[in-house]
């Protein structure tokens, strides 16, 4: 078997066996598959892609590439992950709602790199809160809280690490099954029983048609269910932000807001969706049933509960649920008003996370530090009417930089008109189930 | 510019500006862009092609790589290339009848590797004989034999041999715009005002179909008429072995007996087409007129003069063309004999490569020895009728090889049939003129 062959036969078009590509994965993680010979290979599967079957069997090689975790909580364990938005704070929502109706949701989440944020910078804008935490205090939050959010331990795919930085050196990172691989080689290897996709589709997403976000989400659900694991997928819209707030500690507050029963209509529908579907995996009843245990979980208060036990136990101030002054706060506001009166048809969402990463609320580079305080508190959302001199948004930072030009590039995100355009979107597009 | 967007812009099939492609190639000979990179641009190439304008760019900025050479003669210089083929000792016929007909043919050649044989290799059968020559030697010689067969000089197409090198490694060889650039930037880099390019094909060439070579030669013209050169492509049959000796020595003294006028019919019929076109482009007359010309050139001899000239010049000894004991002879010898009658209808030609090289007659690695005396000698070829018991051909080594597994193999390169097939191929297939 060489290498030469495997790309021959890709670039013609031939499926590659399984034990091609357990032997192509395991000799590039070894070193011994040069770079230059992979991103061939890369290239070619982005014009041809890979089969079902092939998908699969890239995915469970990149998986057992490193640890394969089984975390013992003594029960169902269900994950959650999100293909990345701008203003995506589902897990902080849909986790302790999860938790609350009895399920375990040992959550091992990134960073966020880029225009979509992360969640564990989110929740590192509490004071006091800590996410790397040794692999069996994370288990133990988990069996207390029901959940536990922390970054990565051990060495867990290390193919997917070296994969996606040659893929993302060499233009190969558009392709559904490279990016399916990438995503549920992690799920896998993390060990969860039953996984939920959230797929984000439009302009602030990866997936920017329906098209592509349902044959990803299909890619993946399948790719699941052959690894023996209950999975499914929910397509969500992402033509606007997400929420009111696009940043870590403003999106933290709008998360204990959603708990305590005070969340927009998109946070509050897509959190319930992405709870009940993880109740869906774990055998605690249809969709319907998991969707009003959600909401019972919410009504109750018994969520955010979940909530302050899970900031406690990760060292977090639990009392920031009561008092957002305990926050960091942003030393510059500026606010945005509308410059005319109309109908807001659309907020840009792609530019929105852009801009909110040059306030300081992301990473442009791999190491670079995020402000907590920056962000963007949004006032109105598309489909609102707006009077002339109304407040539009704030935007926060606390890093010297250019308000003036970044608040006059900020006014191209609304566009206002003087018809209400019937552009509006579901707030879930769709659910690929494989359960 | 980075190579990012670069390999982006030809993963989409968007056309690559003149600068972008310019911008590649220096960065790739200078090592600022990585193998990853370029082997992915290359795949992308692979699949979605280049256009003429792309084609004629990366030629050119592979060609200036390097030294640009303006062979000094003080007449026109034609240069003659081949695709490779089994037996092809066309150069060692067509060059000496241009020369003899007032065209200067100052030929560097390469070495051979694989199934197809080098020119350079064949040369050096002959004892004495120098191929490495200073430039002004090289040049001298021309002046005086009208052409030199030399290895290359200086730093010619340093892109090229980089290039290829990936390519070769990571199966982006197959792509017509990177073969025509290949070939065509170290024939610009030679500085030939005339360029005759010999397209073989069939089972034994490169390029398997006529569909293929057409655009193999066709692009090739096109680049060299935009460099400002005269250029012709003549498309020709490499469906069974060219002529009657497939090796080293034993093809020279194929060649020797073709300027004596005793050559089969397709060594003939192609060294004519081949010197005429060299001619053609110099100005000497039109197609008709010049296949006159070089006609007349091997019938008075003076082609075979050229030669021992060009031998003589070279450090060779001359006396070969009248005494074929100077060459070295093979210590071992098997025969082969037809173990039916019937009509041949057809000889295998890239197995007949293969099995030569297998005798020693070839390179199987860059730096492997040949065996100056290995190959074979065909007694018959296709269209022949043969009886049992007759010879077919005779193997040649003076290695301790196989000949047992060799020569069994070798019985199945003949095609032995009750009926004669009408397969017959033209040895001239089409000539695609850019003068």
């Amino acid at each position: 078997m060489t290498l030469y062959e495997i790309i021959t036969k890709k670039k013609h078009n031939a499926e590659l066996s399984t034990e091609e590509i357990e032997w192509v994965v395991a000799g590039f993680c070894r070193g011994d598959i040069p770079d230059y010979q992979m991103s061939a290979l890369l290239m070619a599967v982005c014009f041809n892609s890979l089969s079902d079957r092939e998908t699969a069997d890239l995915t469970m090689a990149m998986a057992r590439s490193g640890d394969m975790l089984r975390p013992e909580t003594g029960g169902f364990n269900a994950d959650k992950h999100s293909t990345g938005g701008v203003g995506d704070k589902i897990t902080l929502i849909a986790a302790p709602i999860a938790a609350a109706c009895g399920v375990f949701v040992p959550k091992m989440s990134g960073r966020g790199l880029g225009h979509t944020g992360g969640t564990i910078d989110k929740l590192e804008s509490i004071p006091g809160f800590c996410t790397e935490l040794p692999y069996d205090k994370f288990i133990g939050t988990v069996k207390k809280a029901g959940f536990a959010v922390a970054g990565q331990t051990g060495t867990l795919v290390p193919a997917d690490k070296k994969i996606y930085a040659l893929r993302n050196a060499t233009a190969t990172v558009d392709s559904i099954p490279l990016i399916c691989s990438s995503i549920m080689s992690k799920k896998l290897a993390t060990g969860a029983d039953g996984i939920v996709l959230d797929v984000k589709v439009g302009d602030g997403a990866f997936m920017k048609t329906e098209a592509d976000a349902e044959k990803l989400a299909a890619a993946m659900v399948r790719v699941g269910q052959l690894a023996g694991r209950k999975c499914s997928a929910v397509l969500t819209d992402m033509s606007k932000p997400l929420g009111r707030a696009v940043g870590n500690s403003i999106e933290v507050i709008e998360a204990i807001e959603a708990l305590k029963g005070n969340a927009r209509d998109d946070i509050r529908e897509i959190s319930l969706a992405l709870a009940a579907e993880m109740l869906v995996t774990a055998g605690k009843g249809d969709t319907e049933q998991c969707l009003a245990m959600a909401e019972n979980a919410l009504t109750t208060g018994a969520a955010l509960e979940r909530f302050k036990l899970m900031i406690e136990l990760q060292g977090g101030d639990p009392h920031v649920t009561e008092d957002y002054g305990l926050f960091g706060k942003a030393r510059y506001c500026r606010e945005i008003f509308a410059d005319r009166s109309g109908f807001i048809n659309a907020v840009a969402c792609e530019k929105t996370g852009l801009i909110a990463l040059r306030l300081g609320a992301g990473r442009q580079t791999k190491d670079a530090d995020i402000d907590p305080t920056a962000g963007i508190v949004f006032d109105k959302t598309a489909g609102d009417f707006v009077s002339r001199g109304e407040r539009l948004a704030a935007l926060y930072t606390s890093a010297e930089c250019d308000l003036d030009s970044i608040a006059a590039e900020f006014e191209g995100v609304f566009q206002i008109g003087d018809e209400k355009e019937s552009t509006a979107k579901k707030n879930i597009i769709k659910i690929v189930k494989g359960y």
